[in-house]
């Protein structure tokens, strides 16, 4: 029987600041990415986090981003692989103190935002991401873009690592995402993005942009809980990977 | 024969700038307290700082304080428990994801600054702090002033607690610091804080201000390496200990 | 014909994060105090607040408060005068190059949070903001709690001040605030607050907690904008306001 | 009579962190640099390196950087230019605050580190650069790179724009600078480095590293106040412009 991951985005608050539905996404996911103080989050969110997402049941794991909580993570910042390494391997361990302190187990890593993006395609951050996971823990799972240099660089330092799959995002014939700026990138029709995915997830294909269809090697499928409307869009895929006898377990 | 550690706060450098002689202190002090990226340190001097303290074999200690680099956690700050709670567990976690990388054991936690003195003061802090030093590893040390709050809370908690002793401050006849707010809070000629240091630790008493002897209960005592005058200090107080016969030991 | 100024807090967002409806408050208010980026608040966001200001005519103003961005600014910080004097000067002076860029002038300075109150308070700090205050520029009006020191410090140093009216707040028989750890701190009825509040901008008088009338010097009321009840309540006094006569207007 | 102004980056400290010689370089220079807290500096050190600038009557400049204190603003950071906008803008303002309330006239903007290498370069940065200083005050004199994106940026905005020479580097035959990742990027030898400066400064021309001469077109030179070294370095530049006759003038 096929099964598939869902995870998601967590803890993303700070200080006054509320952001996502963390209560109510949690229990439609099996993973927790959880913000680290870094780029999201802050000390006390993160222990009200590991809570919630312990009391579910759900895999809680690591979401380190760059230091730039004015930028969200989300720009660029050219940290040199020894500040890249330092700098997760904190919020890893960070992390790790809430869960171990709740008596639960850190499952995994994904870097966040525009730490995400870089490390897909520069072996260099990539590798020091992989070695800062590894010495936090080496049996940590790490989570990167399917098909991308951050598995690599996991697979090759040792690490058990998990592709992950964009369902609303168009994929080029060489299985990477279609640049956000291009006007194809997102794929805005719900049912659509719900039918491929499930496509996608029992036969590990998806059909690419030029019409051709491509392997893509992946075992989450990322989610969101930020509003009404991405929660109503996790209950249909969930639904919908149900229906097609796919299970839903953590990784 | 009498033994007593010698401590220093460590890892003060916040990326251009630079503070404290950390690689020439390391090797005179027997345990180093290495600050966790809230009031100074970052996660690329951390990663350097355990590599120091490892290599000469130190004892490694968690140095969390407030979270307000601009003031160095030097001005009070009105955390909650809860929040006090939050904020020592994250940075004591995040430094032991150094150790761990390095493969050396994180072994105690001591506050830094007013986090440290409002510590020792105020109860609801003091168990906040206790409690979230046992959650990160039940194992630490934690260390605090003699005779506080802190140290109370610590043994409540659980934890093997060790009182710190001030050689350069004078004593109340009740065994608390006089505030530096008085004129004679601070000794200033070196060799009656080096000769009363040696007393205290042979003796367990000091004279305090009114010229009464008052008990201080202590492990360690708090030097500093933040410059030449301050390491010709540490040299002379450990050139003393030993003349007197008192061994110089971790925790 | 009497007449007040209603004053909200503005511009409260930070990067990805978004707090309060400050475009639908706007235009229900007179008077904008725009946060300056310590406490809450950031360079785009107040780009952003003083143009939708300017754009419905509003009196702007700086909302400098403690550099404690996870704490909101309403924890205390023990700030010296004149590290209290450096902040200041820096928030107000920053928000007003926004104003000279979009061609308004910058027009009043209240105190946020926890600074606010502890400027209430405490002379050497209120006579620090009040400096920074007229360094800034001598013709801001100092907005502070009705019969504070911050409002006598600002008298001293040759400031126009206005003192603020808190609508939902129960005073003592001596006109201060009823202090929020007490049961009866705040007024949970919206009609008795919106009357009270009528009936005071009318009298200058208030009901103290102990029954007797005591008089309140104020030419400010604060309101809030972040949520639909906050709104509600702004248009209920507004109408309440227009009823009995009392024109809305800024300082 | 040839005349060419000493620009030095100054106000660096931050907190409890201390940065640069700024009261032995100040009087040896003419124009000051005065970091804005965001990658350096913090209100306090602002108000007192403006009025230590005040005091020699040397012209006194806000010196912006990307909000980035860990990587002391030399880390590249994907700042949209709105965001580039506000930032300097912020920063600017902040700075002319200090100066207002002490007397003294806010006079350049030179941006700092990554921010001003970028400038250098990419022409929708540079042209956000130039209106931000221009919206904060169109009198002043904006310093990037000789013959930069950012001068032609702040010529084509309107502003007064100064070109800056730099004493250690080698010039390209299309007078840009070698870059750092080259061998020969920087001149080691410090009499060569003085005597291509003076020869620069009443030539308008430098050779390049081919050999051949190009023109350089600039207004200013930067030097350096981090060390007796540098110090020493600015003392004999001075000795040798004054012997050939040069006078060292603020623009």
């Amino acid at each position: 029987m096929a099964k598939i991951d869902l995870n998601c985005d967590l803890g993303e608050s700070f200080g006054r600041y509320t952001l996502g539905l963390d209560d109510q996404v949690i229990p439609l996911i099996t993973s927790a990415n959880v913000a680290c103080g870094m780029h999201a989050g802050d000390p006390v969110v993160m222990a009200r986090t590991v809570f919630l997402a312990a009391a579910s049941g759900v895999a809680i794991g690591a979401h380190p981003g760059y230091p730039d909580l004015q930028g969200f993570g989300r720009r660029n910042m050219a940290l040199s692989p020894d500040e890249a390494y330092a700098f997760v391997l904190y919020q890893v361990a960070a992390l790790s103190g809430f869960c171990k302190a709740q008596g639960v187990a850190l499952h995994h890593v994904k870097p966040h935002g525009q730490l995400y993006n870089s490390a897909a395609k520069d072996e260099e951050l990539a590798a020091a991401i992989a070695r800062a996971v590894y010495d936090a823990d080496p049996n940590l799972v790490l989570v990167g873009l399917a098909g991308s240099k951050l598995i690599d660089a996991g697979r090759a330092q040792g690490l058990r690592c998990a592709g992950e799959f964009f369902a609303d995002r168009n994929y080029t014939s060489e299985g990477a995402l279609v640049p956000r700026s291009q006007e194809n990138a997102v794929i805005t029709d719900e049912d659509q993005a719900v039918s491929r995915t499930v496509a996608a997830v029992k036969s590990g294909k998806v059909v690419a942009v030029d019409g051709t269809e491509v392997a893509v090697d992946f075992d989450t499928i990322c989610v969101h809980g930020d509003g009404p409307k991405a929660l109503a869009f996790v209950k249909k895929i969930r639904a919908a990977l149900a229906d097609a006898g796919v299970e839903i377990k953590a990784l």
